[in-house]
């Protein structure tokens, strides 16, 4: 039995739940400093204030929600350990929690994922069992390991407790700038959006919260119309950290608190990320890209708005951006 | 007559001249965040506090002494205009400074600065006139300028409003971070240098400070062991920013303010720089990386210490980083 059996559909994280995961996570996590640029403000007609979670714990807000879930275990949860399926940044970021509070780490990885990623987790203290590169034979490794080891699941998204960690970033943002008129975040299993839309709704009078999200991988727009889950297809995008779909936890909390979801072509993804390395002197993923990247395909909607974006990470290989791939 | 004729050998600038220049700049520039990186820090061996002034206006610590010295000026001299000769970081600064202020820049820029160059400090209101691009053209070009203009001369680094505004970015950082053990920065022509080693005299008990400087351009370390100015001939170092020989008003300070100048490798540079780049999510450009190249080449003389470091800028082709080139 693990965690997800008991938890109740279109649960969600309280206001408490929030300000009990900065505490948990404070003496761990990078305060991420915001960044404003006048020429980026001057491109997109806007005055942006970007959150820098690139800047965050191996390179991705992904660390808050991990090391939140970790920290909310009991201490004889905790000693059988935690297990997840992930190439990316939740495996990293759930190893080093691990490893912050001494405990055992199972990652199940696909068997053609980069070496970059592997030596990443093995150098966090990460066991890692290799599976086939599909979702099925991910599960089922997973749920070989939690029961032999009777590991606690941290799922990288679908988890309240991975769901307040994330909202922490947000809740950073609001209590530093002020006046406010939108929060974007991407979307891609939901974890980061749900969470700030969540701490918008707790922690601010009316700001209004966008999700943003590649037109090639756009679950969460067709979801959000269609009133279910749409799940995407195997979705072809650069923005490789958002090729996740909803979650029945992240879901009913974006219907209710997220008040759109935008989609950003992949053409203005790689402009805005390069407008980031070029003009902000940070560097960002594709995934990160994507809210700048929908200012700059609605250049005029929002015209005159202050807003608050999350820069998700900045976990790419940087020898080979975008931009300079050989077409 | 300009500004340098006045000057007194020997001359530098008060701790309350740093005060009022940091009050000066305040409403203009980016109080720029102080990073820390754990991976960085297990690299060298030392905690180091990276003061990010590559996040800076125009992308560079030069913004400081620039809008300080244009905002020193009496509304008279101001109408006359600001005039440099400058192909780098302090031509913008310059421009963007005399813009803030509503006055003109004559820029004095070799006819063959890329017009990448060209272009920032056409945006930023610059008035170019181009010359050949030798020492003495650009001299010769900028006193004709001055002479035509009655524009006030303000010199990249051997002027002490410069100097001054250079050593805010050190005030902020020890305002910041307390007990540290040491500063570094990078040398050049000496503005930043002398400016961080006035501000830790100031305002800090015994904090040590090194400057960093590239073994293809030695000539801070030449001057300091043979007590005098030795400059530089035809320098070439992939530290850009770092080609100009101290000033007869940095050399005075530097030597009696700076415990040392490190010589650093082209190699070193390179890889610090991609550290930066890959480890902690910013561009930075070969000139900022050179206090990190110091470490990693004397991995262990500073083990241990509490090091703020003042990267200088970020100014970089990001499509041709120095790792990547073609050899």
């Amino acid at each position: 039995m693990n965690y997800f059996d008991d938890m109740k559909l279109e649960s969600k994280p309280t206001a408490l739940d929030i300000k009990e995961a900065a505490k948990r996570i404070q003496p761990f996590a990078h305060r991420t400093p915001i960044l404003t640029s006048q020429s980026l403000d001057q491109f997109t007609g806007n005055r942006i204030f970007f959150k820098c979670e690139n800047f965050q714990k191996v390179g991705a807000f992904k660390f808050r929600g991990a090391i939140n879930a970790v920290y909310s275990l009991s201490d004889k949860d905790a000693s059988r350990g935690v297990a997840t399926h992930s190439s990316g940044n939740h495996a990293q970021a759930l190893s080093l929690a691990a490893k912050k509070r001494g405990i055992k780490s199972y990652i199940v990885m696909p068997d053609n994922a980069t070496s970059v990623k592997i030596e990443a987790v093995k150098g966090y203290g990460g066991e890692i069992t290799f599976c086939k590169p599909t979702l099925q034979a991910r599960e089922q490794t997973l749920e070989e390991i939690v029961k032999n080891t009777g590991a606690v699941l941290i799922h990288p998204y679908n988890d309240l407790r991975i769901i307040a960690g994330q909202s922490t970033a947000a809740l950073e943002l609001l209590e530093e700038i002020k006046d406010l008129d939108l929060l974007m975040a991407p979307v891609g299993g939901g974890g980061l959006l749900s969470g700030t839309a969540l701490a918008a709704f707790y922690f601010s009078s009316g700001i209004k919260v966008i999700g943003a999200e590649p037109e090639a991988a756009d679950d969460a727009f067709r979801s959000l119309n269609s009133g279910e889950i749409v799940p995407s297809v195997n979705p072809k995008t650069i923005a490789d950290g958002l090729l996740s779909s909803l979650g029945t936890l992240t879901f009913p909390i974006i219907r209710e608190y997220v008040s759109e979801i935008i989609t950003v072509s992949e053409d203005n993804i790689i402009k805005a990320m390069r407008l980031f390395w070029e003009r902000m002197k940070i560097i960002v993923e594709p995934s990160g890209a994507v809210p700048l990247g929908a200012l700059l395909q609605h250049r005029n909607r929002f015209a005159g708005k202050r807003i608050g974006i999350i820069i998700s990470g900045g976990n790419v290989d940087i020898d080979k951006p975008p931009w300079m791939s050989i077409s």
